[in-house]
């Protein structure tokens, strides 16, 4: 991947922090097009009491000098509002457990009550850990937030391009409330689209070039995504060929799009629409039956501060996977060190 | 990737070819379950004329002695049977057009007609090329093939470990029938499981090492599938957190698995269930309508003999990248350069 | 790469940060060593006054929790001391240029006279940029203090297997001396060793697992290397294979080690032996001819605050780098997501 | 890597494989020019006897149609030409044992007795092997002959753009027939040059793009190839700065070339030069002191039909991989799918 990235952070860490390496020089960033990606991703009916605690806010620490891009990696940080609260269980050296105090605060975050949905029993069987904390701080969903400002990131250069990514979901809100009532959770469809996209990107030439593969991916690695389907996908399965695919007129204009803008692995000039299936949030407040894997008895699983549904949420950050997707392709098709040098290539070629 | 393979290879071509590496030595190798595989995605309830040529059978011409790997790679080789017929139109060396003959063999199979759901327009305007024929002879589902070649290896290295790879369709033969009276295609449903497999295989530490997401993009990347799912899949979205979480046995068994075996992007242990969504075959005996990219008028699409309905061969096809995706996580995880040493790891952990 | 890392951060911007993914979980940390490999890094005879303001400390942020890594991203950050002085020139958000101090500050600090030796004039007709800043900010050599301390985390674990990486270099202090008087600079040999590595790190079966391949790349990649060598180095061109090559035991121990601890691609059990060339600093104080690319008139060299010999330096970094690749080649070999597994896995081996 | 490719194949099995993905459309193939790389590789002065059986032509299976490229992966084929000898002792299947001839021809190519300066040792220890020749079909030299005809299709790719890349080595005959007597070996220098290279491949911005780490890294991945260095190579260790950094000149052209046409792990326009320092062959006809694996005892090491100097092939080969990295950092920078798009995009930055 040339447009590649990692991230890092822990949910009650001092912060999130994410590299982004393979950006083009001289591109003009928005830092509160970012932050507004990050506030969205807070808020949405459904959020619960933690959403309030945090205003997320990118902190940019290299690659942009004043105001643009310099080719160098792009280090992006939200930091931990939280933090104070939390500077003794999550602490990065080791704590004095002699000390009363110190080793409460380190003990009563304790978690040995697995929940059923997440990651915590196959992570504390997978990295041998005894405190399912050492698990389900990497493993929440709050490692999307940095996700969520990459991706951003990776937007507003597409829109130097003219390409727009959006998502739409249909939040029920009265079957949130009652979900609430009855101390469950939901989960919800989500629609992402990516317009104005040139042809050709990602290839068929061989399979993990594809651009579907990589967008499914992407998608499918959004904690609680179960599906990910490209166009008209599962009916597809149902209606036949000349019901599906989409007649080309001479100007290479199509009047239906059930194959989603992908063709073969490519984009194809068409709108590119995926859709995901997002499973219920696992923390319940009514606990399901699971297992305390420090005595091995039966238990109700532990209920720590949780949403009730976060498909709004979760749409910002399956833009943001998107976009960083399309990007990539994007500047592997179109080559060039600075915005200048792509934009030449790109009309070269339109 | 550890396990690693590039394929090659045109559908009209001289042969499929695939090098793997990252292959542990001293594995068994077993050509006739290799050979088995292709013969499964040759056959099928609505496979045209063109399966009854084709007897596919691999050839192995590196990285395997008297039977056993030795660590080296592995090429996988599988003939064309047919390519007597296509030798001047797919010639990799100029043919001499000054021969009416040759002329008359090497443009009667020159296509300007593109086709509606296939890499056809998005490829000629990709790559620059005028004859579609230079885009559908690699991007034609017959590149499958080798797939599902390296995916019967990774398989039968599976094997080894208890681990098996099995996909199901139900197929409606009374609607195939119908389609092919029609001149249109049927897609379908695919079920793709793999029971036994260890946990912990994947990871949520970070987005590109997720399990769930590297299956999704390997069947996502199978032609025509435009839909993947695990376990429940858009069930997900419509049922509450209570319905939906495998609650856990203190002997960490579940009664449900609605998670289809990942949670936190990681093998839980439980079976590893995807279902896939295919289209119809876009190629149409009652063909849709489209245009002539060398005279910019309205056409009806190319036709080349094809299929009515392909969902069995894409199962194999989806075992296979299943198997490979599960090979990698495993080799990734368990390490060792030999079948004995990954064993003896594998018990260890065990 | 399985143990993969980036890293970003300027010479004088807020700090450097590095994100290292693919850390096995239940490895303790020792912070105090990381500093010293850090403090190491900024001393040496021949170093210029910059080396006095920082002290470079490493912060961890992520990855860590009382001493031990989880297995998640562990994020590493070298903050600039100096950050003060150079808010504004390297401000990532636009400065207000209306402002005569502010406009001063940020101008004062621009560069148009490219320097030989350095990145400057290939970095700047790259990228696009016409403040030289843009390019040397982060193609300078203080880059390689992040590295420093990914290595001396890397370090630290392979210590856990017994592996130790040592660097040495012969300084001439009166010829850095007469260096410094005369306004010139030196560069140097260095050699970096690895000791107790296993056997079979890395691998002959594809070029781009060759241990030598990848620790050649390595090392070339730290500014003003010019040359990798791996045991006897260029003497193997001059003398004859009766003399290069090293008997083997029957223990399969060797009285010699010409081979540099690699055989065929592979670590073979003797001490892994590096020779590396270092060229001098670029930046010298009597500045050589140059051009300056705003008036494209001839012009010395620009002058920043620079050193006569950073040899002791480029030994730390150095180590680095090996200690790096060795603990991903080690990773790939024995697999493991924990330090508990992949000592037995190593175990087992032995 | 963007120009990727495997290769795969034993030194006396049936076939040498490479596939190469990441090929530009419309890029006319020579394989005239192929076929010369090869018998270029299998020339030169201190060359044995086996060199005399092989006459190594290229064939090309896939991704070429009509002599021109059509962006799908190309597969390279070298046929051994002695196959037939070998067909019993190198199987892929398992040979029937029973059947004497069969089971002497089977046996006599087994190998117990470990050569220094060659993968055999480490090699049947990392893999698990009891017959060295498992390890050493793959670890032999001849793999490269594969690699030279990768490196020779890359060539002819520059070339439309006119980068030339070449070699030089200087040969002493009279050394060559004095080992020749005495039953010795001998290596030599190498350089490798490539003029006319672009401003601006690779990058200084993180160490893994930097071209001379890439460049380093494919060189010392040959098999023999002990020593990498670029322009004035280990020199830069003793001269000062003033007599090592090649002054600017107001059209950016330089009088010296001590960087070797990098600077700051970027080309800067000048030749690319870089030396390579090559062991002697480690097959010895007087064999060196070494070990029978099989019986533990002391032994001389086994001789196989060998070269007494073979750098002029290693000249080739050199070639090969200088050429891969430039063409991969070439076609990163420029992006492009078909050579009409990337020779636009050349232009506009030029």
């Amino acid at each position: 991947m040339k447009f590649r990235f990692l991230t890092a952070g822990e949910s009650h860490g001092k912060c999130l922090t994410a590299i982004i390496e393979g950006v083009p020089a001289g591109f003009s960033i928005n830092i509160e097009n970012i932050n507004k990606s990050l506030a969205k991703r807070q808020e949405g009916y459904g959020r619960g009491a933690r959403m309030q605690i945090e205003k997320d806010r990118v902190i940019i620490n290299s690659g942009v000098r004043h105001g643009y891009t310099t080719g160098a990696p792009v280090t992006l940080v939200i930091e931990n509002k939280d933090w104070e609260n939390w500077k003794i269980p999550m602490s990065v050296e080791p704590v004095n457990m002699d000390d009363p105090k110190t080793a409460r605060l380190a003990e009563e975050k304790r978690i040995t009550r697995v929940r059923p949905g997440h990651a915590d029993l196959a992570g504390v069987i997978k990295y041998g850990h005894n405190d399912v904390r050492d698990v389900l701080e990497r493993s929440s969903a709050r490692e999307t937030a940095i996700r969520a400002a990459v991706g951003a990131f990776a937007k507003g250069l597409l829109g130097e391009f003219g390409i727009n990514i959006e998502s739409r979901c249909d939040i029920d809100k009265e079957a949130i409330d009652r979900a609430r009532q009855e101390g469950d959770t939901l989960g919800g469809m989500l629609e992402i689209t990516a317009g104005n996209v040139p042809v050709g990107l990602g290839s068929y030439v061989h399979w993990d070039r594809r651009l579907d593969g990589r967008i499914a991916q992407a998608i499918m690695s959004i904690p609680a995504i179960k599906s990910v389907s490209i166009g008209a996908g599962e009916d597809v399965a149902r209606l036949p060929g000349s019901q599906i695919h989409d007649e080309i007129n001479t100007d290479y204009s199509r009047k239906t799009n059930n194959a989603g803008g992908i063709e073969g692995g490519m984009s194809n000039g068409m709108p590119i629409v995926v859709k995901a299936a997002m499973k219920p949030i696992p923390t319940l407040k009514k606990p399901l039956k699971s297992v305390d894997i420090a005595t091995g008895q039966e238990h109700i699983a532990h209920y720590e501060r949780s949403d009730v549904c976060a498909l709004e949420a979760a749409g910002v950050v399956a833009e943001a996977m998107l976009a960083i997707i399309i990007t990539d392709a994007f500047l592997e098709k179109f080559g060039g060190d600075s915005l200048e040098e792509i934009k030449k290539n790109v009309e070269k070629t339109a």
